[in-house]
């Protein structure tokens, strides 16, 4: 089944202790897309520049994403410039210019309105709710943020929380955006909230699922090299949310798998800066990796 | 087989954002053998001081803990103080008095020289060596360490890994002691220093064995209420170390049920203050916990 994507479409210049990359194609509608598009067919809503050239087109074109969402407006591309060191688990943000990103009013297409599946990318909540009421007939509408709109503007995001499925977080916000510390509170918590599937994304730790009184725990891969962690919570949500939209399924089960399929898909992303290992794969990776997280986490009964 | 524990027996007094309990009885080698009790017949090689009454000494007994390596010193017990808030990922030290264990040259009587099993916990890596070599017979030798002596003795620390099995370490001194920031070339460098398995503690987020080109990820268990995470890291040590002794059995599938074990017990030493739920669980808890970690961690095939 079809998977819309509204988000951001940017240009991104990344320090890591492994190297720089300047002005290379990001965010997370992107991440998101070409994650999804290995699962299922892809729509993106977003806006991007005059400085958005048959380059970066070419990226959505050859992983067969549907770019008549993807508005074309005066000005230059958003642009965010970002540096990790350490364990590499958080960015230090040196530079965001917005450019056309700050008056994006996104529209959904009318090829667009039966889409079945909806991920809501970390933007104004305000928005977000726009997209979503364009999309009626939609099954499952998953929803990241950040936490600046859980400061800045906790009304609107309580208000398209109360009409959405399925949550995708990281801890820090989870935890900001309910008010708890242990994590399986603030689940429950925020599934109060609306949304009744809650992913909670945790970075090199994992990922969990929270659903109707079950928890699974997914781990991070421990991965030889990680290069840059660059968009790795959106591939992570394109994986996941491609495998849903690919079976059509959401039980319990088929979560669970999604999960894993997001976590490998966000093992990958790691791997080299920008979306250069997402575009480099091939099925039987992602098959082999899915069998690696099943080894990593395999064990008898007692 | 018996399993033999060397490390800190402790007054503790700490505070969280649930409470506060003051002069309680903890260190490494109690949490370790009150964990361990449940799984091998356990013998400790401890210092007390005069304040070590029949109070804290029933706990060993009530446990079955064997006792004839607990040397009683002039003078007070070790005592620590310390605070956790926000997550409680980590506690801020407000008190060290090491009393009696300043002094502490461990002895290991000669009812205890055919130990199978060994745990060197916490201590100077010159006293662990001292222990080790009094134990020639011994199967599986485990060790933990701690940032002071990556930092201050690391050639003491280097000759007592190179002749020990087990290493268990949580994952700032696996990065500490490695100079390796990613965890699985971290596990690699380590198992390079003399152990061949080595365990990483990541306090809520889990545990990962790592063993000849094997690595293994257990979860942390979302829990509803953590109450004080003092001696979660040498709990966790007495279930796996424990698991193992009663088994008999080093093979990878045994050492990753022995993670899982270790994984449970440190599960509920955080549910309460101290030993508090360590000393009122049953076996039947125990393996309801282990059953609750495979209900989190398992996914069908892709």
């Amino acid at each position: 089944m079809s998977l819309l994507v509204v988000g951001s479409v940017a240009f991104d210049t990344v320090q890591t202790p492994y190297g720089k990359a300047e002005n290379i194609l990001g965010g997370a509608a992107t991440y998101f897309s070409v994650s999804a598009s290995w699962f299922a067919p892809v729509r993106v809503v977003a806006v991007v520049g005059e400085d958005f050239g048959a380059k970066e087109m070419e990226v959505f074109s050859r992983r067969g994403i549907d770019t008549e969402g993807l508005e074309r407006a005066a000005g230059k591309t958003f642009r965010w410039a970002g540096e990790y060191s350490g364990t590499m688990n958080e960015a230090r943000t040196l530079d965001t210019q917005l450019n056309v990103f700050e008056t994006f009013a996104p529209r959904v297409p009318a090829s667009y309105a039966s889409s079945e599946y909806v991920f809501l990318a970390n933007i104004h909540p305000a928005l977000q709710l726009h997209v979503r009421q364009q999309l009626p007939g939609a099954r499952a509408v998953g929803l990241d943020s950040m936490n600046l709109w859980i400061r800045e503007t906790p009304d609107d995001l309580k208000k398209v929380l109360a009409v959405i499925d399925i949550l995708v977080v990281n801890e820090t916000e989870a935890r900001m955006l309910s008010g708890e510390m242990q994590l399986w509170r603030a689940a429950a918590a925020l599934r109060k909230m609306g949304p009744r599937i809650v992913v909670i994304k945790r970075g090199e730790y994992g990922a969990n699922l929270f659903t109707e009184g079950a928890a699974f725990s997914a781990p991070g891969l421990p991965l030889d090299e990680v290069k840059d962690p660059t968009g790795a919570g959106d591939t992570f949500a394109g994986g996941f949310m491609g495998h849903l939209a690919k079976t059509g399924d959401l039980s319990e089960s088929n979560l669970r798998r999604a999960v894993i399929y997001g976590s490998v898909m966000a093992s990958f992303a790691v791997e080299d800066f920008g979306l250069g290992r997402l575009l480099r794969l091939d099925a039987s990776q992602i098959s082999a990796r899915y069998r690696e997280f099943q080894n990593l986490t395999q064990f008898d009964a007692g």
